[in-house]
């Protein structure tokens, strides 16, 4: 998979993308990520990347220009199954968006900053908005950078332990089950009887109705019957 | 306001806490942010921070004794208002969650990390389970990132234009409408005739249309009456 980003702040993604899990994919060519920062495509003599929104009010906002033709030069070298843009007034992130999407081969992402991009971008360039949820950031990198983990941490090869992300949270609408380790007993907490019993097919049904009930109790919305 | 995270993976906040609004927030004396590395805590010989899981399953649990030395430390110079766990089966984070937040002294946020933490840290320390949406990351950094950017750009005098965060999305329970910017004309695509009217009543009543129209096809759920 390639994944590029298009950004006016590239230097906040050097973390993220620099360490855990997302280093190793990149090491093991899982996928290739690609920021691009959006004002070396500027013509402005400054640079700029932004400019007042018309009808007035607060906040600036993002050009069509550089933008434009960052995405027309990338999409003259090979195809994109999607073109996104973090925004918060997009269509909520879930768990079977980013199944989906660890399937495809090439995707962009467009980072929204200030008050956002002209509408014209979102129009002509854009197939899918994508929020990470219901709140405001400071700019779409977070957001890009959160879609970019839950992606790439899907693709086979790129977690050590492929049943692990199988009993995620999200990957059959429950939460997961409490988890306990060493030692059985701290400062008198003790770890459940049940799950030093030895007895599988028990262990099995507790943790479901651990995860039932939390669910439940927490987030009653995912739940299908 | 002061925030203390507690990581396995330190590295990862370098991009997003030393750009942007993050960076002038801690210039500006607004906020003070503190990363402790949880693997600094453990007495284990190899500074070992995990171990199998109780009842077996494939995943690593983040074992007590690292994570409570560490909230046991900071806890013993100053009081915090909350103690944060980001994760999958937290609540839901959203905008009234940041507000309320961004108006708090101390706040402490824990990172899980492969299957989570021992559910004795949960019960024992955590005074609230945050998730920043229904999909699974690697780890919890990238969450505690996000509320932090979400939460400061809220405290006065972040952002530089006070009026900009109240006309952001979700903060009236509406997306906020499109946005234009020069130039009026970008290869036969218009700005919207009545942006440019000057008539600032009737500019004000079509973003309010549009800010409704939007939020009711993509968004019906945060809708209030």
């Amino acid at each position: 998979m390639r994944i590029d980003i298009l950004t006016v702040l590239p230097e906040l993604f050097e973390g993220p993308f620099n360490h855990s899990i997302l280093k190793r994919a990149q090491e093991k060519k899982k996928v290739e990520i690609h920021i691009h920062n959006i004002r070396d495509y500027s013509t402005h003599r400054q640079k700029s990347v932004d400019d007042y929104q018309y009808g007035g009010g607060a906040g600036m906002v993002m050009t069509i220009q550089p933008i434009a033709d960052c995405i027309d030069s990338l999409k003259a070298e090979r195809t994109y199954d999607e073109i996104i843009y973090l925004t918060p007034d997009g269509e909520l992130f879930e768990q079977q968006t980013a199944n989906q999407l660890s399937l495809q081969q090439n995707i962009m992402m467009l980072c929204g900053h200030y008050k956002g991009v002209d509408q014209r971008i979102r129009d002509l360039y854009i197939t899918k908005e994508i929020s990470i949820g219901s709140y405001v950031l400071s700019g779409g990198e977070l957001g890009a950078a959160i879609l970019t983990d839950a992606i790439v941490r899907l693709i086979p090869g790129v977690i050590g332990d492929e049943t692990s992300a199988l009993t995620d949270s999200f990957q059959d609408n429950l939460l997961a089950p409490p988890v306990y380790t060493r030692p059985q007993n701290y400062k008198g907490h003790e770890v459940p009887e049940i799950l030093l019993s030895g007895d599988d097919k028990k262990i099995e049904n507790w943790r479901m109705d651990e995860a039932i009930a939390r669910t439940k109790s927490r987030r009653p919305d995912i739940i299908r019957d």
